[in-house]
């Protein structure tokens, strides 16, 4: 499934290709995330044209609405949102800790209240490997139990003990899958808070498991970032070498190189997309707010050289204008620039860490980006 | 500038090509409104490739947001909105009248407040031409003062004598751009409510004032069908045959058909861009609203046989799946499709004036497009 063309001679950085069951895509990378199946504010068409090959769709809310009764109908999401290439999707399970007004955590499963409309449901790590299927996902997630920073070493244990619990009986049901003809792979995922013993016993425990891909959940969740980099360093070296590993719900440039240095080769996160929405842009000097009044006559594009439809046909205040008026094209073009950033941004590490430079390109993107931000 | 290669032999419909300063377009043709400098949703690069090579500006907006200022320092709307084709802007006073939360009208022009800030504005007939050569536009309409029917008509003949006056200044302060080289065309807008008497003396003063066009404007303010018909059938005699003829505000495939019926070569409206938004969309059995349970597992298109990309790719359940979510999406593609639908009519009401069929084919579509539509 992963085959590793390259290891970073100063780092655990690597390149390489995963084979799934819509096409191959080069490592690492980038997901950009399409919740409700859409990339919000930007055509799969766009999406696809500027190279992207997987995108992540989210269990929680798709079970809701559309429901599974149209993922029968439609034969699964590739058909319904009329994706060609991959998707993962996730469990779920983060959502209806984060999104759910009520939530009943028991070792049988997960009972909530759906924030659309208040009704209640039950999802067993069973019933979402099944439902995952009808999706038709070329990468499913264990439901696993998420938690936040802080919470006392007691609940962290039970709740790593869960999550090792349910990615075995989620195994179980995958399996039976598989032998049914179902080609979409199983991701087991690490949790353990912010508890290095712990941790470890989740690595152990879901690596024993065999999946075909490990993800480290529970990162990037609130905590101070010298927390998520020693966390997420301290996970990863436990990690298989031979296996896609998936780092869950980060996408800004720093995050991203600590991700691509710690071996990771997969990460989604909806920042890039939401951020555009609300008129901020990545460039290479930092994040730019387009809102702000000094861009008013600015001529420029939004980054000189990014080939986007925002940066070769459209001006800073031109953007300015559609977020200041509140036009829609505005959000359009911000998401595809963001996007673009960091599909490009992708290209250059892998590139970087073919040429054996990862580190120094690292240090050199992160001081401009970071130095010059807003 | 108009060109007309053949009149209908059973109505007053006629095709044309209309030479303006960005190129010519075919008539007659229905106009998307891009009120900010954007037509609303969608890219222009969309609107280009379906076709269009007119679109509208709103003066008034466009006037209080970005400001003169900006369009100064772009060199006009096609550079700031990177639209390469033609642009017709109206003058500001149809919004004055219906969006500022304060109006005066004096003959001298008309005070208002902004509805977006409250501060207070001038506009007069000069400063209004002035405006819109700023912009670029290459086609600009006089200020004129449109009433909405059921007025007094007294109030109705000052309206009148009014709008005369102010486009009598509107000639001038545009000959005098004409002479320092903009290329631009300005049209007169006849007015005169629903009074025939007076729709006769302002016909007949706005054409004596020779300008390269003329437009009706104060007809579809909320009238009921057969008034507008009545009126615009009324008002269309006397238009000289030779002059492009714009009816302003109407953009429904019923109303189009009795304008190109009535000879009229232009007509714009935000009916097919906002309707979409809402998620109604046009199909040749009637308007449809996507958020319709019934269309959920529905895996037909929007309109068999449209080239859009919503009818290409995707389902009407899915298109009400991203209605029901609120994703962006679902603007976009309804969009898209709306103004593909509208851009199809028109190249079939031209094909059948050109093969003297325009009354059957306004019958057959009428016939379908009215009894089947809910």
């Amino acid at each position: 499934m992963l085959t590793i063309d390259h290891n970073d001679t100063l780092t655990a950085a690597r390149t390489g290709t995963l084979a799934l069951p819509h096409g191959t895509i080069e490592v690492p990378a980038f997901m950009p995330v399409g919740t409700n199946g859409t990339v919000k504010a930007i055509s799969h068409a766009a999406v696809d044209n500027m190279g992207y090959r997987l995108i992540l769709g989210n269990t929680y809310h798709l079970y809701l609405r559309p429901g599974k009764e149209v993922f029968e109908t439609y034969g699964g999401l590739h058909a319904f949102s009329s994706w060609p290439h991959n998707i993962l999707t996730d469990s779920g399970g983060f959502q209806v800790f984060s999104l759910a007004p009520f939530r009943k955590i028991r070792d049988e499963g997960v009972r909530f209240r759906s924030h659309i409309d208040g009704s209640y449901h039950h999802l067993t790590p069973e019933s979402v490997v099944e439902f995952q299927r009808t999706l038709g996902s070329d990468i499913m997630m264990c439901l696993d139990e998420c938690t936040p920073p802080e919470i006392s070493y007691k609940k962290a244990i039970e709740a790593c003990r869960r999550t090792t619990a349910w990615a075995k009986r989620s195994k179980v049901r995958w399996d039976i899958e598989r032998e049914a003809g179902f080609e979409g792979k199983l991701f087991g995922i690490i949790q353990g808070n912010f508890f290095k013993d712990l941790r470890k016993i989740s690595s152990e425990e879901i690596i024993e498991l065999d999946f075909p891909g490990i993800a480290i959940g529970g990162l990037s969740v609130g905590e101070p970032k010298e927390t998520f980099e020693e966390y997420l360093a301290y996970t990863s070296q436990f990690l298989p070498s031979e296996k896609p590993r998936y780092l869950m719900g980060i996408g800004t440039p720093d995050y991203i190189f600590a991700a691509v240095e710690n071996g990771i080769d997969l990460f989604d996160c909806v920042f890039a997309t939401r951020t555009a929405r609300n008129g901020t842009v990545f460039t290479k000097d930092g994040m730019i707010n387009l809102k702000k009044a000094g861009h008013a006559l600015d001529k420029g594009p939004i980054e000189e050289g990014c080939t986007c439809q925002a940066c070769t046909r459209y001006s800073r205040g031109y953007m300015r204008h559609l977020f200041k008026a509140g036009e829609l094209f505005g959000p359009m073009l911000a998401t595809e620039h963001n996007l673009q950033f960091l599909y490009d941004l992708m290209v250059e590490i892998r590139h970087s860490i073919r040429e054996d430079r990862f580190s120094s390109f690292k240090k050199n993107f992160l001081d401009r980006y970071v130095k010059k931000g807003n």
